[in-house]
């Protein structure tokens, strides 16, 4: 693939600067619009504007739309009222609002301007919804049948009203009052008789999300159920849009992403990587590092309470705080990681939490018992070899071991579960926050287990 | 949504029990197969099999397929061979792939047994191809169109094989040789004219997979190309099957999944959470734990090489051991999992290693005065409450801070990038790893530094 689209934009390079405009735009027609939109973001500046404008009509918004924010807004400043409109008006609403949602407010002003009256009030309702709610996502363009219909009625219909729909291949039956009363597939019609009525085939069966479900639990409908458009209905059971499987498919892509980043103590941001300015990545990740570096100050504490009373007892002690702190983290995001991954996927709910804690804190026995047993034998015959190591040391320093893999266990599943419970963020829990604490709770447990039984 | 899953058990529950079983059939005929699989995962090991026995035959193998692997298993070893045979038969081939592939070889044989020997065959074929590659995830079930064919016989045909085929939104023309032509949609046909030709109709920009590719890049198309189905190639050119949207949706799950715990130091594993045996949790996690453990003998070395010597300077330099490096791992993770991040969404390749060097060491230059001048006015005005704190001690201590973060960053985002050109996973790296080389290095200079300036 990668070598498909070397030569694709060799091509357009070539035609491009030997100004063959023609044979430019005949190769257009038939590319994706995700690649010339990213051979458009490579072009220079000035070139920008120039080569966007050679697209033809048909392509022109569907690569617009695969655009980064930044060529979106400076093509967008640079358009006439009437290019600008044009654009708009081929496109499909949920991708106007996405693109509406990152620009400023003049732009924003100019292209709700641009659009038709209908359009504008579409737009207005979806920019509505609270961000992250199935609202978000869905387009209102969805094909509607009703029931009445025969089966080549309804083809007629769809023949007629479906090329600018974003999908054709799911269609909604609805009641006088737009209310949902079915799903019918393109496939159902097709081995159906042409005189059938559409009742009668429908499916009456309905998966449906509703406007204000949060859009990561709707995606993993698609998942579970193996669907190619989902409807939204809103309060009184109306449809008002519908979820198509390719911006699922987008969101279960960023959601993953924002919970790795999460995971990791970075701010998430929307733009690929190498798109990131200095100070976006700056930003993502400042607040975090200072964050996480002032809660070192509890250890630091800690250490500093207990520093002489330990190192009086054998300076053993501290060259082992590492390695009982940094294990303590690990088993402590093993779980919070496992945990909020489960939750992202909806295998796991709040309801679960005591069937998942006594899970964790089984196998917390089980692998402090293994790991602190290794640890003891480390002791004694590796560490030994450069520090004061006695078996009562060693036994102590395995038994804070076990004590704080057991804890971290129980801490590792119990936050995120909570953070979801008080509808806090699970993957802001997972990872940083839970070694903070882990850090925290274990080195107070070491230090006291050393003191009372040294 | 939930709502409906509870009412929807009530009422098998109520049906299934009080032994209603013709209400129960028009019930079950209705439903999700995603959710009865559920439901009957759910039922006492007795009920299981005279529950399934109940199923409608048209569903019956698409309930068969949402079952975990505990409960297919057990469920093949009870079945007759007619009924294994039935159930296989009208199950997608890529799907009774992915059953044999969990199963016990004694069961492998009986199902290979029981198909047809086309079918055997082709799963023989599929059961061939490499771990995650494109060729484990296809089926061969596709509609092929001839290029002389007009629309009108082009539905003809359609509609006389499409019943048993994955999708039939996406049909793919083919020459004599089955060598890969051109593709059309449903929705190209709906809007031609019945006369017209397929060759005139259909799409030969094309887009495609070669049995051999890796499987993540693949799915990474589909959120790319916005496709419903994806064709595959073999070496000629010939398609040998297509990767369906729902098996690209669950393949960029389970990646994301497997990436998520990888860089959380556990072994990924197929299962969901709660589904897991204590076992299965214990050797995920059991290896990593260790492993970790084990190379924090390295800090303890460390440690009890300089101990004696940095106490003598002041105890002040122990206290802060655990915040340099907590706070060198998290910046080493925070570059480290967003690039591998980017990695799995072909965002950055191996080629732009110079220019995320560049870009990390800016931001770690960056980030490190930050956090680190912040750190100076911590220890001079709130460490110094409670332990000795000197401005020179301070200015040690915060260069240490500084070195430590811009190395972090450029170990972090360095060594995915490697694993990745070594075809190694760049997950594993991320995190655990880093932290580990992050914290050994981290602590030399530390001391180091501080044994040079003090």
């Amino acid at each position: 693939m990668q070598k498909r689209l070397e030569e694709l934009f060799e091509r357009l390079n070539d035609l491009y600067y030997t100004r063959k405009f023609s044979h430019l735009k005949t190769l257009l027609l038939e590319a994706e619009p995700a690649d010339i939109a990213y051979f458009l973001e490579e072009l220079e500046e000035k070139d920008k504007l120039l080569f966007f404008r050679l697209l033809p009509k048909e392509v022109a918004s569907n690569v617009f739309v695969e655009l980064d924010v930044d060529a979106q807004e400076n093509l967008i400043k640079n358009f006439s009222d009437s290019e600008l409109c044009d654009i708009l008006n081929n496109m499909f609403l949920d991708d106007a609002v996405d693109i509406i949602e990152e620009m400023p407010s003049n732009v924003v002003k100019r292209i709700l301007k641009s659009t038709t009256l209908e359009n504008r009030n579409l737009i207005n309702e979806l920019l509505e919804y609270p961000e992250d709610s199935a609202g978000t996502i869905m387009t209102p363009e969805f094909v509607a049948l009703k029931q009445h219909l025969t089966v080549e009625e309804a083809f007629k219909y769809i023949r007629r009203n479906g090329i600018n729909k974003e999908t054709i291949y799911t269609c909604y039956v609805t009641d006088a009052k737009r209310k949902l009363i079915g799903v019918v597939t393109i496939k159902d019609l097709l081995l159906a008789n042409p005189s059938d009525l559409i009742e009668t085939v429908m499916d009456t069966n309905l998966l449906f999300a509703r406007t204000l479900d949060d859009r990561e639990s709707v995606v993993n409908l698609f998942s579970k159920y193996d669907c190619l458009a989902l409807p939204v209905i809103d309060k009184e059971g109306c449809i008002v849009g519908i979820i198509t499987v390719d911006d699922a498919v987008d969101v279960i892509q960023e959601e993953a992403t924002e919970d790795i980043h999460k995971m990791a103590a970075v701010t998430p941001t929307d733009k690929p990587y190498l798109k990131q300015g200095l100070l976006t990545i700056f930003l993502s990740r400042f607040p975090w590092l200072v964050l996480l570096m002032l809660s070192a100050t509890f250890t630091s504490l800690i250490i500093g309470v207990y520093e002489e009373k330990l190192y009086l007892i054998t300076p053993t002690l501290f060259a082992c705080i590492p390695m009982i702190m940094g294990t303590g983290g690990n088993a402590g995001s093993q779980s919070a990681v496992t945990i909020t991954r489960a939750i992202a996927l909806d295998e796991v709910k709040f309801k679960d939490v005591f069937r998942v804690l006594l899970k964790e804190i089984t196998v917390g026995i089980i692998l402090g018992l293994g790991v602190s047993i290794l640890c003891f034998l480390k002791l004694m015959f590796i560490d030994s070899l450069y520090n004061e190591v006695t078996p009562l040391i060693a036994f102590t320093i395995s038994l804070a071991l076990f004590a704080t893999i057991v804890l971290a266990k129980i801490v590792g599943a119990a936050l995120p579960l909570l953070a979801k419970k008080i509808k806090l963020d699970p993957a802001v829990m997972a990872s940083p926050f839970i070694t903070t604490i882990v850090d925290a709770v274990s080195l107070i447990l070491y230090c006291a287990l050393s003191l009372a039984i040294l």
